[in-house]
């Protein structure tokens, strides 16, 4: 059987030291990050608050000091969203442009209050499709309680651009007392999921060019604030919390993994996969653990407390399929390894681009 | 003498019912402002802070309640940057990201304190242009004591995109006491102009494909937070500030007229046109009141406390060059009339869209 056609979702270019920027910068991997660290990082030192971005989680958490009220700080995130098509089942670019920043606020343990819109138009996109854009963007502010109170417009000429891009960056408050982060993690600390993983890359890839296989997948993509909200007002010991978006929960334990010094070890039969995301990836070559979401969470919370975190996750919407998946460990600090269902391990390396480019 | 080849910067489509998108809505002008009233107002509307949104100034000012210090608010915005090309005489696409988002938050009274930058890369752009291009952002960063804190990176295929487009958006604090926008304006209270208008527009307009005319012109780019906070420090009846971007000082003038419910009339020949500037647009057949600027400032003041704010003005490095340049009245609202060299008066309209698109 011969191989689909896999000309519009590119190959990672694997030249590390390539003087141009390929697609993999910006999938979410190795080269993302090497991009960050050694050209961005570096150019924006120096600036008042410029640790915060050393921190490099998806959300910048500011102290205003004592502007803001006692102990509050302020959560700042952004993302862009170049995802082709536009529209795929279960959503478009627009609740995923909603929800992917106000989750990058959630996981960092804030209430999203506001977000702004940019909007980069390309000269000829039909002005329908953008009110139903527009409309499901308000729809998803509107379900996860955040405001949209700042935007901008640009248009391109034709030819540029892909119809449209947007931006989101929001703003969220953090409580005194909330305390997240790589430095909390410790070992024993467990390791839970929110749910089953890879529907969100799988629904976007089914509606692509010469990729149509006929799954019956949405998107996840959904707002997570009652689920980590609901976590952190049952005073339950979470050190820390990521959404699996680009490069899948792989990226997301290697991650936190790297940024806590710990090892994390998972079971890989516990990590829940749909029949129809196995299926696939079995079909494409692909591997679920690398597959973008948008509406999942990794939560990292003391061992003790597991159960009582996934009793609170299991009560809302989108944690309703929480499942512990490993452990924190003091071995191997900064890898990920995999149990297999054959009783080996693996390491579950941080990709060095995504798998799928443009899904987010 | 034949026209200089304009192709590249295509005449705004002034179909007003166009069933699709055209280069003027993204100008600033009548087009930006019927898409954001008649798209993605009604589509953003119903969320808990959307009437802050309805007041379309380029910043919105969250008070976000006892969270916040005593009467202390918080002002978030955000722009989009797809200018072309990226590098033009005295700056390039990055410090513009920066002072542009950084001077939203000025003129509206506030200190900014955050960005964050979302970057959406062209496959094949080269890494060392891009290198530039952030450190010139970290300086600019630097030089208007704001931190960059957050960013994201998007790679989109070779052909698409344009090598690079930015957004920025930026947190601020509004101090207790502040008070200013439309509401505030009333007729008597003077116009001031913080400085010659049109280099940013001249400056980039001079290095586009097939239009060198040997301009000696610099962009005026600069944060223009020491101007801004200045008059604020020097307790004066400031009413409103805006930065005269997109759509030049005529855009500005008329959406504060139509904000405010007054007329604005202005002298020509007090509005300061730098001699290059002035001979460009004579040749190029375009009115200075409509070209984009960046760190420029239009100041509503109480009519008395007019000369005392451009003493103040003129202390600062972007203010050197401050002058009045009209008068709000309680004729005509929501117009803007300019009395001419010659003693007539002419309407200076919104423009339906910019004369020169994609130069911000």
């Amino acid at each position: 059987m011969s191989q689909p056609d896999i000309g519009s979702w590119a190959c990672p270019v694997p030249l590390r030291d390539h003087p141009n920027v390929v697609m993999g910068h910006g999938g979410g991997g190795r080269l993302s990050a090497e991009l960050v660290a050694h050209l961005f990082l570096p150019a924006f030192a120096g600036t008042p608050l410029a640790g915060t971005l050393a921190e490099l989680g998806d959300s910048a958490v500011l102290d205003l000091g004592p502007e803001l009220g006692p102990g509050a700080r302020l959560a700042f995130s952004t993302d862009s969203y170049v995802v082709r098509p536009r529209f795929f089942p279960g959503g478009n670019i627009g609740d995923l442009a909603v929800n992917g920043t106000v989750n990058d606020l959630a996981v960092a343990g804030a209430v999203p209050l506001a977000l702004s819109v940019g909007a980069i138009l390309e000269e000829g996109m039909l002005l329908d499709e953008l009110g139903v854009i527009a409309e499901t963007m308000g729809a998803a502010a509107r379900a996860a309680a955040v405001s949209i109170v700042t935007g901008d417009t640009k248009v391109v000429d034709s030819g540029h651009g892909d119809g449209l891009y947007l931006n989101t960056a929001g703003i969220g408050l953090v409580s005194a007392g909330v305390s997240l982060g790589p430095a909390q993690v410790r070992p024993g600390d467990a390791v839970l999921l929110s749910g089953p993983i890879g529907m969100h890359g799988i629904a976007v890839l089914s509606v692509r060019d010469g990729l149509e296989f006929g799954a019956d997948l949405v998107t996840d993509s959904a707002p997570v604030t009652p689920l980590t909200q609901g976590l952190l007002a049952a005073g339950l010991g979470v050190a820390m919390m990521r959404d699996p978006t680009r490069g899948g929960v792989a990226a997301t334990l290697n991650e936190m993994a790297v940024a806590s010094g710990t090892g994390i070890e998972i079971v890989e039969r516990d990590v829940p996969v749909p029949d129809t995301v196995r299926a696939a990836c079995g079909f494409l070559g692909l591997d679920p653990l690398y597959i973008a979401n948008e509406g999942k969470v990794v939560v990292i919370v003391r061992g003790p407390d597991a159960e009582a975190a996934l009793d609170t996750m299991r009560r809302t919407a989108v944690g309703r399929g929480a499942t512990r998946i490993g452990t924190v460990t003091a071995e191997h600090p900064g890898v990920v390894v995999a149990r297999t269902g054959i009783g080996g391990t693996r390491v579950v390396d941080l990709p060095l681009a995504e798998q799928l480019p443009r899904i987010c």
